[in-house]
């Protein structure tokens, strides 16, 4: 909720309606006054009004009725984005919440929901982002080629993550200029990379499995590849 | 299953029975006279009995009764290991059986659970392992502080993950050599680290947060972590 209202600030969200239950806005009378003095409809309910309203099994007696502002690509690349995740063709909501919070975790500028992605403001997105939805602008529906032309004509180096990259993350990242503007480019979790969008990038990665594990889960391979970029990033301009 | 039979013949796991129905058994005959040939118990049952031999929905038509075989902390340390996770008091059995996944992917010796840790052995924590489980030797019901000595006794650095760690992990990994054995110990997912594991390790070290998200999830702090240890690990000694 608190996250809900510090993002309003930043324009990534608008809180449209609150509503509280009578001990709730007594709980949190702060919150309930800077959502009013924001201009926000804040009504009184009860418990059912709001169990109704919500998603989660115990509701903690306020809703808040917000409507998600997407950002443009173009908005996004102007601002001259230094690291970036695009999920392409993403359809498991846990998977992307947690590439979000992953990416909030690195301090990535942005992330991009290609066309074809599950919902970016879909409830289980919501929460296994934990904020990062609420921290990060978001792009969403983003035809898949023509982002990763776009990102490339601004500048971006387009790194696709994929078990059947070229060149293992760790090789990448010696032998490579990790400090350059970034984005990663991470697949379905059944199908993986549209080979167009492998063709499109500037090289395929992958992680390197040294043990017997067949694979990692999106989320950890996101993290993994995401680090690798901050760390050079902020070691060169910390 | 192949992997239950692989595993098998590393002395991790012993199958004990396997169940197939007819179908199964034509389908996989050379996986059921390998486990014949091997002194296990096979017998034929139908769809009935295997569903409710079976936690998941649509049993593949096999169920084998197998016996972890749990290894001693001595026989892992006496095998000079290079890379080992310790969970430390860890319920979730979805998180230790990721832990154990990206444990496998970073190649590390051995996983231990220590005493207080969920089952090892649970069904949630197989499945969330993908494999991990049969792929490493894992110690269960470790006393944990004992064990973080053992370890040093034996040689091996101690890092402990935590959100307030004196050092953060881009450092640790600049600045200390992580080329040594190495075992991380990752704590539980509400209570955190226990104060005496954090005193009795080398070194307390945090993943660095660059954006706003508030912490990690414990599987993506571990595969940081573990692949910092194994990218040096393998840079020094391909």
């Amino acid at each position: 909720m608190r996250e809900g209202l510090a993002a309003a600030g930043e324009d990534r969200v608008r809180m449209v309606e609150l509503f509280a239950t009578v001990d709730a806005a007594d709980r949190h009378a702060e919150l309930v006054s800077t959502a009013a003095t924001a201009g926000v409809d804040v009504h009184v309910a009860d418990d059912r009004v709001l169990a109704s309203l919500s998603e989660t099994v115990t509701p903690q007696g306020l809703v808040a009725v917000c409507e998600f502002l997407d950002v443009p690509l173009d908005a996004v690349l102007t601002g001259q984005p230094r690291l970036m995740a695009l999920l392409a063709e993403v359809r498991d909501p846990g998977n992307a919440g947690s590439v979000l919070r992953a990416a909030d975790a690195a301090g990535a500028d942005a992330v991009v929901f290609s066309a074809g992605c599950v919902d970016a403001y879909n409830g289980k997105v919501v929460r296994a982002s934990v904020g990062g939805l609420f921290h990060l602008p978001v792009v969403t529906d983003a035809p898949l080629v023509d982002t990763v032309r776009r990102m490339k004509a601004a500048g971006v180096r387009v790194l696709a993550a994929d078990g059947a990259g070229d060149i293992d993350l760790d090789r990448a990242e010696r032998e490579s200029d990790f400090t350059k503007p970034t984005a990663w480019v991470f697949g379905n979790e059944a199908r993986g990379l549209p080979p167009e969008v492998a063709e499109a990038a500037d090289a395929v990665v992958r992680i390197p499995i040294y043990g017997k594990a067949e694979s990692l889960n999106l989320a950890t391979a996101a993290a993994l590849c995401l680090y690798a970029s901050a760390r050079a990033q902020r070691a060169d301009h910390p």
